[in-house]
Parts: C-alpha cells; sequence; structure tokens
C-alpha cells in the first residue's frame, strides 16, 4: 500500500492555504503511503521558519513567539526543591494533573474570568495550550463540519482543524479598521456546519485587543446557532496603553459551550516547559481526556510544579515583563516608521506580534526566505495565517531590544 | 449544532471491544455536540482505573505501569545544573528537539540496534512514545485504513486508531503457546486495506518477548503486502532469564516501512518527564512533525536535558532495574500460585506486567470494580486490551514487594 514506487519522496507540495516554506527548500516530504489529512496541512510556517534558520547559524530570528526573560526565580527555586524532596518528581501525574495544581487554577480563574469550576472535574493541565486546543478540536469535529477562525489566524488552528477533517472557514478582521472583529463578516459565514469558532485575544498576529461588545455580539450567536465557543488566550495579561481586556469567557451565559484553553508560556516565561490547561464542563473533559491520554498521557510532572509554583508565586514579574514588551513594540514600531516605502502597519493593542502589510510588490513568502537568506533575519510569511495574511509579514517582539535593533539594521541594510 | 437537548450528558455508553469504568461509576460524558470518534473510544482502561482508584485514597495500585525507583541522581544532578546555568533551559526547544540529545539517540541506536540514523533528519524527541506512535498512526491512516495489533494489545493503541478513524484488526496472540506470535493468524488479518502493524515487544499486557523468526516473518509480510511496521517497544531493556531481545528493527531490508519509537519511562525511571523518540526516514518525520507541531510543539526542554543526561551516564541503574523486577515477577508469580483456584498464568518473559486468566465466573470489568471497592487494589479488566484479553485481569509489578505483597494479602483475604 505504501511505497511500491521509489520514487517516494517529493520536492514541493502544492497546498491551497499554506504553502511549505520547508518544501520550498528541498527538505524531503514523503508523499506515498501518508494520509490525505497530513498532506493537506503544513508544518506552522513559524516552525518551519526556525526550522529553515538553523541553517543560517548568525540569523536572529523575529519568528517564534518566545519570551526573551529567565523563567523567574522562584519558579526555578521550586523545580530545585520539589527534585530534591519529592519522591513523586520523576513519576507520571495524574492524567488530569496534580491535584493543588488544579486548586491553584481555579482560584486564578475565579480571580481573572469569574468564573467559579470545580477543580477536581472541569480543569485539565495540558501540554501548553496548543494541546488544549488540539485536544478541544478533535473532541468536536466530524469530518465536513465548519469551524470558523478569524483571519489572520494562528496557522496551527488551521493545520488542527484538518487534522480532524474539519473545514477552516475563515471570517476576516478588518484591516482598514485595525484589524478589528467585523460582526456582519462573522454573520456570513455561519452555516448549518458550523460546529465552533476559535477566538485568539489578544489577536496572534495582528495584536488586536477584541471589543467587548463585539464579543458579546459572538457570544449571542453561539447561543442562537448553537457551537462551541473555543478560547486560546496566552496574551490575556498583555494589554497596552491601560487598554482594558475582556475574555468572552467572562460572559456567564455560555459557560455550557465554552472549552477555555491557558498557558503558562508567555505569562512566566515558561515556554520550554510546555505547560497549560483547559477549561470545560466535566462532560466534556471527559471526552477531551481521551485524546489527551492517548496522545500525552500528561504533562510533565516537573513542569506541573513549576506552573504551581508560577501561580503561588508574588505575579510581580508580570507587570515587568508587560513594562519591557511595551518597550519593544514602541521600538519596532518606531523601526518600522523609518521604512515607509516598505511596510505599513497598525499599532499592536496586545501580545507581541506586529502584522505590516508589505508596500512593495513582493510574494511574502518569497520576502520572508529573501530577508532569511540574504539579511539573515527570520520573520513569519503573512500567507501562512489565512486568506487576508497575504502580503504581510509577522514580526515578533518577544525578544531583546538588541535583537530586534540588529534584525531591523540588517532588514534596513537589505532594502538599501 | 450541540446541545438543543439540555439532557446532553449520559451516563452509560455502550462501546464495541472497550466498556468505560468512568462511565460504568457515574462520571460524566457529554454525549451532544461531540464527534463521532470520541464517542468510540474510551480513557485508556488503565487511566480509568487509576482516576476511580482516587476515589479509595488507601487503595493499593497494580494498575498503571509506573516503576517505583526514583529517578537515577546522576540524572536530577543535571537537571539541577542546567536549571542554574542555562539560559535557554526555560525556552521552547527546537521542533525535533534538542540538536545534543538527537545525537546521542543516533549513537544508541547503533549501539542498540545497528541503526545507522542521521541525527538531524531521522531522528524527533517526543512527549513519550505514546505521542510518537499517536503522530505516526495519524501521519499514515486515511478513515477506513486497517492496522494490526495483536491482541491482546496495548489499549492507547487501540484509542489512536479509531481518533483517526481507522480500523483496529486484532490479530490473536496464542495463549496456549505462552501468548506467542501466531503468523497463520497474522497472515489471516492482512488485507488489501492493511496499512501498518504495531508490534510492542515485549507485550503489554502478557509479558512475551517475540521470538526472532516469528519476527523475521512480520517482516516479510510487510515487504510483500507493503505495509508500514510501527514498534513500541519501551520495555526492549527489560527481559528474564538471559532470554535474548530481537527488535524487528534490527532487519535492515525494513528501514524504509519502519516507525520505531521509544521511552525513556521505564529503562531511566523518567515516567514523569515525559520524554521519548521516534526514528523514521526523513520524508516520514516531516510528515510527523505537522501531527508534533500542532498538538505538543515540542518536549519540555527541561526534560530534553534529563534524557540528554540519562543517556550519557553510566547506565548501571538498568541493571539493577533488572534484577529487582526479576525478583518482582518471582514475588508475583508465587502470590498467584498460592490462588490456583482463582488464577492460572503464563510467566512473562519480560516487561513488568502478569496476564493470568480468571478461573471463577465472573466477568473481567467486574471483578476489576469490585477488587479495587472491596479490596482496595487497583487492576485493569483484561477485555481492554482486546478481544481475547476477555476473562483476564492485568497485573502490574512495577511496584515494591511490599505493595504487592499488600495487594495480594487484600486479594487473598477477598477471595477468602
Amino acid at each position: 500500500m505504501i511505497m511500491k514506487n521509489h520514487n517516494s519522496t517529493i520536492r514541493k507540495q502544492s497546498i491551497n492555504i499554506n504553502r511549505s516554506v520547508l518544501a520550498d527548500a528541498g527538505f524531503d516530504m514523503l508523499n506515498r503511503g501518508v494520509s490525505k489529512r497530513i498532506k493537506n496541512i503544513t508544518t506552522s510556517a513559524i516552525k518551519e521558519m526556525m526550522r529553515l534558520s538553523q541553517n543560517y547559524p548568525d540569523a536572529v530570528s523575529l519568528a517564534q513567539g518566545t519570551p526573551s526573560f529567565l523563567t523567574p526565580k522562584y519558579i526555578v527555586k521550586r523545580i530545585h526543591l520539589e527534585l530534591n524532596n519529592n519522591p513523586d518528581i520523576g513519576k507520571y501525574a495524574p492524567l488530569t494533573g496534580l491535584a493543588q495544581l488544579k486548586r491553584e487554577i481555579a482560584k486564578r480563574l475565579k480571580k481573572k474570568r469569574g468564573i467559579k469550576a470545580d477543580p477536581k472535574t472541569e480543569i485539565c493541565v495540558t501540554v501548553g495550550a496548543m494541546q488544549a486546543v488540539a485536544s478541544a478540536i478533535m473532541a468536536i469535529t466530524n469530518p465536513g463540519d465548519e469551524i470558523i477562525l478569524f483571519s489572520p489566524c494562528f496557522p496551527s488552528h488551521i493545520a488542527q482543524i484538518n487534522l480532524t477533517q474539519g473545514k477552516p472557514i475563515f471570517a476576516l478582521l478588518d484591516e482598514s479598521n485595525k484589524w478589528a472583529l467585523d460582526i456582519d463578516e462573522f454573520k456570513s459565514k455561519i452555516s448549518s456546519k458550523t460546529k465552533a469558532v476559535i477566538i485568539c485575544n489578544p489577536s496572534n498576529p495582528t495584536g488586536t485587543v477584541f471589543r467587548e461588545e463585539d464579543l458579546r455580539a459572538i457570544a449571542k450567536l453561539a447561543q442562537k446557532h448553537d457551537f462551541w465557543l473555543i478560547t486560546d488566550e496566552p496574551y490575556d495579561f498583555l494589554v497596552y496603553d491601560n487598554l482594558r481586556f475582556f475574555s468572552i469567557s467572562q460572559i456567564p451565559e455560555i459557560k455550557e459551550r465554552l472549552i477555555a484553553c491557558f498557558s503558562f508560556s508567555k505569562e512566566y516565561a515558561m515556554s520550554g516547559y510546555r505547560i497549560g490547561w483547559v477549561y470545560a464542563q466535566a462532560g466534556m473533559i471527559n471526552q477531551m481526556l481521551k485524546i489527551h491520554d492517548a496522545f500525552t498521557i500528561s504533562a510533565a510532572t516537573v513542569s506541573q510544579y513549576a506552573a504551581l509554583a508560577a501561580l503561588q508565586g508574588s505575579q510581580q514579574q508580570i507587570k515587568y515583563f508587560v513594562r519591557e514588551f511595551a518597550k519593544r513594540r514602541d521600538l519596532i514600531c518606531r523601526r518600522l516608521d523609518q521604512l515607509p516605502d516598505f511596510f505599513s502597519y497598525h499599532k499592536p493593542q496586545g501580545a507581541y506580534y506586529i502584522f505590516p502589510k508589505i508596500k512593495i510588490d513582493i510574494d511574502d513568502f518569497d520576502l520572508a526566505i529573501r530577508l532569511l537568506k540574504e539579511a539573515k533575519v527570520a520573520v513569519v510569511p503573512g500567507s501562512s495565517f489565512g486568506p487576508n495574511g497575504k502580503g504581510h509579514l509577522r514580526f515578533c517582539f518577544a525578544q531583546s531590544q538588541e535583537d530586534i535593533n540588529k534584525a531591523f539594521d540588517r532588514i534596513t541594510k537589505h532594502f538599501q
């Protein structure tokens, strides 16, 4: 069934939404004996650019969203302590996570969102928000079901939907209005096959903080048309200019149709610990556990203690992170302002991404690859974020000011 | 689409192969608005029994396969060191894993299996062997494709296949011949839809170490009928009585159809670190990365350094583990010998599971639940391991001799 033909690898794959940077670069991609679903997706262009940039050791990366900060000391101290004293630190954690961690998460959920969750039945600790969202989508989606994404959207959400043979439907954010939600556009994308909408707020890649009134309109439509609301909000702590953050999960009426996914990666500079969590009604958590079990069993125990320490600590570092990210945002905007013939942009209101429009006549994939090869700067082509991402680039500004300056010195020189 | 009916939870689910202990016990299981695939599987009965046993705080567990040993000191020492000195320890690892870890893995693969792997392109570090196998199955399986499992088999493999809408096909191991492979039986299960066979050697749950000649016969059939060979061999270090272990992956002719999954959990008492790896040809690794990325991004960085330390260390603890597990095997056999009216069994040749037949007239699910509720001992019902698992129980003997004795004192008392 799989490899009668010895020419079993192909060099290029033509893919509807996502062009594969790696396939373009000549990475082997087996094409015979693999599933149709896998041929229809790519690795996220973010990771593809990271992987390709390994060929350029002196490249500066503004591609992957990794905070430059060290994990706060009080968290690392706790890991040392557990390694020394806890005989269970090297053993499987319970399937849904450590009981004490889930209790702290429930407290946090109450404080942050006003949600009263039962830590025993309504919370599961996951391998990052990524695994939470992937499990949610797999738990609800039948082949042909439609899941609405706000485009430009996080590329992994597209892949996660395609892996279940669901269909990603793109509701376009309004670039002319600072990439805001467009409720009429959203309405026009709802059909009898709509199974869910995924909300990533603040938006990755545009940095938009969605308006409460728009989110309330979406919640009403979810109730009217009976679909799930999946939230993926790793940047909920990171809004600028004293803007108020409102999460759709704060609306009590949608509790029964909510699957809320959270991450420790950004707020606590813990991306490497691969730890997050999901909140949903007990009957849904029990369904998602089947996928959780079959893919990961549980999140690493050491990471769960790190997360426990994170929630129990002072939280002072978060204010520091937000202040620093705000400086980096201002810096990257200044640097883009110096390239007015090449880029136009909306200033991000949250998260640490900016999504400028390319003003010169070049494909965004080609420009991203050229910047990597010639200027040694890794950024992400906009097309990989959905249909209206075309003609844009995503820059991450989670890196140090020094790295941001170095990257833009190189880009500026390249354009000269 | 999802919850027009407010009676959206059900208390029982009738499932073809797997009965759900949790559903039986009254755990909420949402039934509306969820995907068909999720309704067709359960959480592994191993985890279900673990979860149910949380209701009995003084229960002794011989259910989940967690080694009782502490992670070796040289590994923990390295983690402390990295936490103190490595600025990248809290940050995302590269998608396919740390370069130095993959180099050590390639060395190990050469030494252990005689396989010459390119660490840059043919190895990916995963969240345990579990994620490796799940990603492999998802990367190859179209709906309706058949994947052959040797029954009794590891329950999560059944779930992993069903999640992709593939069809698990059970080739029965021969209980009358110490649960050996039966090649005629296997041949009879091959069809034009056969996409792969999964080989778990030494076998979980039977403890069989498969014979080289049988494995060579399977390899020939894979070449003739053109299907994938997926190996899941976390117990490859653990064989008793100086038996020689042979892995099908050692046969060079099947290199192009091999996806070999490995775990650090058992050999290094590192189950809580959730770390394993997969070896396959580059074009297949690149396909599997799409799933790896969409579900987990990467294994925890701290766990990757722990794994690196594990491979670089003396390996002395492995001999100690094997000696101790051998004593526990002898102990559990002696204890079962004292219950000749209730159980008969084949002495395990490898791994740390024993799969005795129940000689009294009671359903294995009912007996497992009764032993938990009344004797406070958690074991796993045999039916969850495939069709010919019915009428058996799986006991794990990775626990201390004290725990094994305590469990059997209780079981013996219960039967009196």
